[in-house]
């Protein structure tokens, strides 16, 4: 088949609405809206069983993976590397309903589409929902199961910040947590990944755009840093005798647009988003402040920039308060860039389906960054209404969930027709 | 008698360092040597016996007024209003063996050694420990019941940060708490306040001087401010698109040094001593920053200027970074002056004594800034170490000790020596 032709298909977004509400009711609690489905809950398992309905429903074969993840099989014209299409359906506490949702219902419409339309394509297609994208338990262990990077040591020792292990949630859901890593799959395995996804952020609707093109998946460094001084009453020590630690962190603060202007790009955030005071009274001078800083951007280099000058300016800050400084650096990730070849598809049948867009980067983690390090893979956004997610009032209107679902529909129907596996 | 003769008392250092040593014990914790003695409680109650008991050995005539305050009368040659001398021997949690108590024992070492010497001044002398100075309920208790200050309400109203009521705590320890209106006096039946407190600031020590000579108590205000943006996920929003609460008060704090230099004097300070950021997630932009700022100065209309720029630099900011500013005004003490006569007999005595001297202001409060309400009064400061206080570690050398010690005992002959009330 081609789909550059009169007949391209449509997705129905009725269909899609209808799906994604009755999706949103599991774990909705009806005051708020707001969805709580974490991983390897009763309400997430509840979830992937209707969504392994639905996957029926529309005539593929659907099951649960070592790891949990719902895989929905639609078998192609020859026996190839499936395509692989989805996101996630778990949440964060009181979430919103679109948040990888959209992702992997928007698979099963597309599928549906095509099989309305008696299509089918070359390749087999494969509707996947990661399980537990959202990190209850510490990481995206769906997608990294698949990816094979996960330990029985990871597992075994893996819990929620209720100190519930992962291994006693999943056995309480029936499953065994070892055959997690029996879910990994080969590169050869898999033709390539395609993720639709909200953008939980405000650009596409702040410059009015339908499709984030997503180059990559920014990489992330988590410091948590301690300026220490001296406490004393704030009366009797005059302005510039003091050693006033959070004044340190407000001479940094005021550093970091700086910073970004000389060492980093325009892809790069510097955030300040926990911050404790000691001992935090109104008229005693703060002998100590430990706060939590988070630098992002896409490129290592960049990053270690950043880095490098958030150190150098601590330190000069440090020395002129008479503080003591210190960081610890609790993670650090790498960015994932995203397969060009994939994107350019994604691009033109936007372009096609006459949606504006834009390449943009991904600030947050997707289940994408894990599967790019094992085959092609490429992320679309579409807008979020204010920016927001990660929280009941997380919107993204129909209009712009239909057209994300087709430029996916289009683009998986596209791919999974490729004459050889090597090549978009 | 005269004071400026071969013949001028000196106090016994040995002596006074004994009765501090001793009432020390009276809630000390004997780990961290830590004394607790707050208001109205038992180890303050025992307290108070305790020097009543000295007061007696001394020649006095020791009792407690209306308000638990110890009042110990020494006659003089004249029945004249009397001069008070004192401070108060209640304590914070954990705090020092020096706050308070060593002007209280000072005045009695003072009228020790002059009984000691047969010398009767013209005056009679009170030597003064004002009930729950570091203000357990609230205020300070003795010292406003003292002036006239109090009223039925407060008295009935008042309670501690556990909830405990000042007229239990009173009832609890035989004290009417009613009677503490009967503690208030007249301007006409005081002569002078005289005071000796230890700096609790670092800036005689720093100085290199012995003796401060206290102009006056700093006026205070204390404010609770409100910056609300909009918390959002720190990955996904760019950094030109974010409304930061956080940085809002990063660049409020960086303006501090400049609102103190354009608006201020070389007495004012201004403190953020307690931060809380919503949702305090280091992934997420601070939606919303509540944070205390205390600004004091020695003058009521620098104090107003140093309101008004805060207030318009903060306007300035939240305008800025798209956030809503609120704030709160907690309280709003004017600033207080000492008597500048009494000072200058304690700059003299100082002087002739050989001791060094430095003209400073109180940033902590102190029972004087009520007393001056009634009478002439004023206050010297000895060398806190490092400046430290309100803590076990409160330390003041006892050559300092015994420094503020003769200059307190000289002063205080030559004002009760004073042949008439009104004039220095």
């Amino acid at each position: 088949m081609t789909t550059d032709s009169s007949s391209e298909p449509l997705i129905d977004i009725d269909r899609l609405k209808r799906d994604i509400l009755e999706l949103a009711k599991i774990g909705q609690d009806p005051a708020t809206r707001g969805v709580t489905r974490l991983g390897f809950s009763d309400a997430d398992m509840q979830a992937r069983s209707w969504l392994m309905t639905r996957i029926a429903d529309a005539g593929g074969s659907a099951g649960l993976d070592g790891a949990g993840n719902v895989v929905g099989r639609f078998a192609g014209a020859a026996d190839l590397p499936p395509v692989l299409v989805g996101s996630h359906i778990d949440s964060v506490p009181a979430g919103g309903m679109f948040d990888g949702t959209l992702g992997v219902l928007a698979g099963v419409e597309a599928m549906r589409t095509l099989g309305d339309l008696n299509r089918t394509l070359h390749r087999p297609v494969e509707v996947i929902a990661f399980a537990d994208e959202e990190g209850r338990f510490g990481g995206m262990f769906g997608a990294q199961a698949v990816c094979g990077q996960l330990t029985a040591d990871w597992i075994h020792n893996a819990h929620d910040v209720d100190g519930i292990r992962l291994a006693d949630a999943m056995q309480a859901q029936g499953l065994d947590p070892m055959a997690a890593l029996d879910a990994a799959r080969r590169p050869d395995d898999i033709h390539a990944y395609l993720e639709l996804h909200i953008e939980q952020g405000p650009v596409l609707e702040q410059e009015r755009k339908n499709i984030g093109l997503v180059d990559g998946i920014a990489g992330v460094f988590k410091w948590i840093v301690r300026l220490v001084g001296k406490a004393a009453h704030a009366g009797t020590s005059p302005m510039h005798m003091r050693s006033d630690a959070f004044m340190g962190l407000a001479d940094f603060a005021h550093e970091i647009s700086r910073i970004i202007e000389e060492d980093g790009s325009a892809h790069s955030r510097l955030t300040v988003g926990k911050v404790e005071l000691l001992p935090g009274n109104p008229h005693t001078i703060p002998g100590e402040v430990i706060f939590s800083l988070v630098g992002r951007d896409m490129s290592p280099q960049v990053m270690s920039d950043l880095a490098d000058s958030c150190r150098k300016v601590l330190s000069a800050i440090a020395r002129r308060h008479h503080l003591k400084f210190e960081f610890e650096q609790l993670s650090w990730l790498e960015p994932q860039g995203c397969d060009a070849g994939l994107l350019q598809v994604f691009e033109d049948h936007a372009d096609r389906l006459g949606l504006s867009h834009l390449h943009m980067p991904s600030g947050a983690g997707h289940d994408t960054q894990f599967m790019a390090c094992l085959t092609r893979a490429a992320l679309i956004f579409v807008p979020s209404v204010g920016g927001t997610s990660h929280a009941p009032d997380e919107w993204t209107h129909w209009v712009d969930a239909e057209n994300g679902a087709n430029v996916l529909l289009r683009t998986l129907a596209a791919v999974a027709d490729e004459g050889t596996p090597k090549t978009a």
